[in-house]
Order: structure tokens, then sequence, then C-alpha cells
């Protein structure tokens, strides 16, 4: 399972072992960072490749998003649907089924609670994860809660899916 | 010259052969339709995937996008950032140089007005490109006045783009 939480400027990306069970699941996450002084096109570029790459490489079997919030203003929406499109794409030239959760279902899932702040999110994802130490950078924990949300609400399907590169 | 109006209902398209004037040029232009039962992701998929295949039947030198204008709410802002990077994504995989252009820019360097109505647009087009008839539909009559608008303003550096399929 790979989880993203696209960006213009940081798309954080997890993927998560899972086996029916969040405790002791493995996981690997990270942030891809498009050159900031790269035209619009090439950041989106990178964006999809990279994610590209690490659905080669890991061969997850769903893909799951996070749901922009459009609280924000008209310009940062349109930025945030040209993140979101090419995380989008880069699941649906794979062939991937593709789930959106909004940051408050995240939250809820993950913590309990619909609310919780930042810190209170990566240490609970922390917890159910059964990790050692809290996973960062910020944007890579985003993503990996966004994983694990879908895993707690809809499970694997009675799939085992394993953690191992391709 | 590929000029492109980007839309998640609809994407008008339209080539154009350019030898430094306008009047002759040349000129095809269509729309491509996702169906719009489709999730999101896979209509994407449909517009960057057509128009890589026209990219690649008809060799532009240039792609020319319609720049979205924000002044609509903040959901349809994420819906044009997410056909407009579909749209980018096409240009960008393929190499190709990017330009953009605000809907006002488009109707001042074809009609003279930048306030001109979708009819006097068309018609002011259809005298610019020296054709027999107002193209249709009306989205493919707008991709080519982006890439008109693109002529007009840039010209074509001195280099002739001959409207030849590969």
């Amino acid at each position: 399972m790979l989880g993203i939480d696209p960006g213009l400027r940081a798309t954080g990306w997890g993927v998560l072992e899972t086996a029916g069970d969040l405790p002791g699941s493995a996981a690997r996450c990270g942030v891809i960072k498009p050159p900031t002084a790269a035209p619009i096109e090439q950041r989106l570029l990178v964006i999809q490749r990279e994610l590209a790459a690490l659905i080669d490489e890991w061969r997850p079997a769903v893909v799951v998003l996070e749901r922009p919030f459009v609280r924000e203003n008209v310009r940062s929406a349109l930025a945030l649907g040209q993140a979101q499109a090419a995380a989008m794409l880069a699941a649906a030239a794979a062939g991937l089924p593709l789930f959106e959760y909004a940051p408050r279902e995240v939250k809820q899932a993950v913590s309990g609670d619909g609310n919780a702040d930042k810190s209170a999110l990566a240490q609970a994802l922390t917890v159910q994860l059964g990790l050692d130490t809290v996973p960062t950078p910020a944007d890579a924990s985003d993503a990996l809660a966004i994983a694990a949300c879908h895993v707690l609400l809809e499970g694997v399907g009675g799939e085992t899916e394993r953690l191992v590169r391709a």
C-alpha cells in the first residue's frame, strides 16, 4: 500500500506492509522535493516519475491519497489540483485502484481525534504501526498516516501485502 | 504548434502550421472527451495519453496552454488544476517548451478586443488563419485561438513549423 500527500513543493510518500492488522507492519517513507526554481510542468513531471518509480520498486496493490482540504484560496486550490493530478496519473498509469481520505478522516482513524494536531497524529501513528520512533519528516509521516487510515477503515481485503522490493 | 484548452469534461486541442505569418496556415483541431462516468484519475489518464498521441502524431515544436482564469470557486479551481496538470505533463514528458496565456490575452491578440465574446473570437480567428469556415466545436476553436495567440505575440522564432503527420 502506498500513501501519498501530494504537494508541488513537497510530496510525502509512505509504503506500508499490511497483513490485515497494523501493529508490526513494516514501513518506509520519504519526501519528493521537486526543484523549487523549476517551472510547474517540470515539478509535476518529477512528482509523477518518482511516484511511478516507487510503484515499480515497491509494487503496492493500492494507492491512497489525501483529498485536498479546499478551505484555502483559489490559487492554492489550483496548485493542489495540479500536484494531486500528478499522483493520480502515476497510480492510474500503473493500473492501481485509488482511494482518497480527507485530513479529518485520517486523523480520526489513526488517532481517534479528527482534530488531532500534527504531533499527536504522528505519535498515534507510531503506536498504531508498532514503530520504535516517530517517522520523519512530517510530509512522509503524513503519507504513512494516509495509508494507515485506509487499512484501519477498509482492511486489506483479506490479502497480505508484503513490503518487498520488486 | 499545439494549443490546448484543458478541461476534465472536454479538452480542446488545435495544431497550427506556422511560417512566421498566420494567414494561409493549415490547422487541425478537435476535442478530447473523457468518459464522464469514469473516476477523475481515469479521465486525467485519457487526457494525458490522447495529448501524448497528438504530440507524437503532429510533432509540434511548442505547446501553448490557456492559463485558468480563477475567478471561479475553489472546487472548480481544483478541477482546472487537475486538467491543466495532465496537459502540462504531456508536454513536459515530450520535452516540449510550454507557454501560457490568460483568456483575455488570447482574445486581445486574436481579435483586438480583450472582452470579445466566443462568437467574435471564433470569427476573428477564422480571418487570422485564412480559413473558409469557423472551426468547430467551440472547445477546439478556443484551442486554435490559444495557439494563434502565441504566434501573434511571439512569432515562431524564425523557424517554420510544418503541419505534417509524423
